[in-house]
């Protein structure tokens, strides 16, 4: 099933199925009006909702009415995690490839991953507002799954089992304020403002043979000011698959239903797919002419991330978000 | 006012006021469930929560209860956010002398803050469940605080009107997974186990003239195993105030209702005030004879962290933690 938070003044919004066409949708409202509920006791509610999609699938919800993307919030606008691996390692590979740094032989069996923040996520439509174009800012188009309860220690294969839903993330960067941030030894704070997330959830089953554990391929396109950048393989080059990123991230505390667990930026090792962040054309601009030559993100730019099934239908709604004059 | 969270089986658990002297409680039931409710509504609800606390710490309140710290969960259960500073430079100066290192020119004037995992927030007398003993259990004392909505951008001093309530923190560590987790770059994720808090979070008017401009001016108390080991005043030598910390974590992007900010770890330059990390036990013991002696917490090692006002009584309620043994 698909699932999407609108926009109904609330800090949570309200719940509704969207049909598996994203043409048409149905408040949840009998079964549960936010989506952290649904992910607090999903074997009781998500077979309720599952009812419900079929019911809209075949077109006989009595009070569907048509699916408006622009009407999403982030399917959970706040969560209690969301934590987001660099699981793709040519995109670590290429970064530090520019920079004339070796991969240390460690990153290729333990996953890089970090805490980001999720009080105020982002819907696939919202702005995103930089508090200076000084900043270098970028997208990263990535995969991201929703998981429910996992405890301390479960591996990598049975925390597939807690996968939830899967979306897709535009993890946005401030690419001129992370080296400083990281010498600090802390992480990322500053350098990572918020993330946006599809219109759209879905469970794992919706993707078909797409979903191979815990890999999706297919392919996630990203256009930026109406040009596609990317069309880069979500499923065969990424690194670590998501229950090792999930194991990761509980092997020494427990993960709670909610949470957020992100792929890092898709990228392959064929250039000619293209790219899912900017930092990454910089790269490969720097190894073969010495110097990066894209710039970052102006304001009024825009930056659209899909990912279209074997039928040629979009899974999760399309992220369409511009930058925003800055005087906001 | 004191607010607590009473376990009542579910996630969020149920809201209490909690009279000053600690002595009694009554649910909000008709006012609000949950802690968080109170937060995303708080011009609202919490005039009305004063109302009962006033009425409780007169004795008038008729339902009123015997507050039993031991039935707590931590006042957010689950939060949207915990980003913990280190605001107690002396802390940073310790811990790199004992290794050799320098502390930049910077970090007095820049905060170090990472961002931690805020989905399983534990009661003050969660046992502390860890892995393994091999990662060096090390407990933090720290005053934390939660903040209502705030833009980016806001000042330091703006801020300071974000902070809605206080309490404490045990801000759990394993040290031995920090060193090689930092050197990959992405910050703090494995070797931050979950946090613990006070029984009780409290309104910052509360605390009379010992709240100073975003400053705590009484001592923290750290006993571990029975003994006192610490007792540093957590006012004077906080180098960054919390409006500070705030600022610093909303630069970049909105800070929204219910998000903890922590102090880092307590620590007074004058020794014999002890320590409120085992860390810096060790860094003064390498200090003195070049090799640390004190051993991190073991499995049945307890902790108590609490915090008297010039009153003598306890403001927040003690944290009262057993490392659990780890086959359990």
């Amino acid at each position: 099933m698909k699932l999407a938070t609108y926009n109904d003044g609330s800090r949570d919004g309200q719940l509704v199925v969207v049909s598996r066409d994203l043409a048409s949708a149905h408040y949840a409202s009998g079964i549960a009006t936010r989506l952290q509920q649904v992910l607090d006791d999903w074997n009781f509610l998500s077979p309720q909702l599952e009812e419900l999609s079929q019911t809209l699938n075949h077109g006989k919800a009595r009070h569907a009415f048509a699916f408006d993307p622009a009407m999403c919030k982030a399917p959970l606008p706040r969560a209690c995690q969301w934590a987001d691996g660099s699981a793709f390692i040519n995109h670590v590979e290429l970064v530090r490839k520019a920079r004339g740094a070796e991969v240390p032989e460690s990153f290729y069996t333990d996953p890089l991953m970090y805490q980001g923040g999720s009080d105020d996520l982002l819907g696939a439509r919202d702005a995103i507002v930089c508090a200076s174009v000084e900043h270098g800012i970028d997208f990263e188009a990535e995969v991201a799954v929703v998981t429910g309860d996992l405890a301390m220690g479960t591996g990598a294969d049975a925390a597939l089992e807690g996968i939830r839903l899967v979306m897709l993330a535009n993890d946005v960067s401030l690419r001129h304020l992370i080296p400083a941030e990281l010498a600090k030894g802390f992480g990322f704070l500053q350098s990572k403002p918020a993330t946006a997330f599809s219109p759209v959830a879905v469970t794992p089953d919706e993707l078909g043979d797409a979903w191979q554990h815990g890999r999706l391929h297919l392919n996630l396109e990203s256009i930026w000011n109406g040009k596609r950048v990317g069309l880069c393989n979500a499923g065969p080059e990424m690194t670590f698959h998501f229950g090792q990123l999930i194991a990761h991230l509980c092997k020494t505390r427990n993960v709670r239903a909610g949470s957020i667990v992100g792929s890092g930026t898709v990228s392959n090792q064929d250039w000619s797919r293209g790219y899912s962040c900017i930092a990454e054309k910089r790269a490969i601009e720097t190894i073969e002419s010495g110097a990066p030559k894209t710039e970052f993100m102006q304001p009024g730019d825009t930056i659209r991330i899909e990912m279209k099934g074997s039928d040629g239908q979009s899974v999760f709604g399309a992220i369409e978000q511009q930058v925003a004059p800055l005087a906001q």
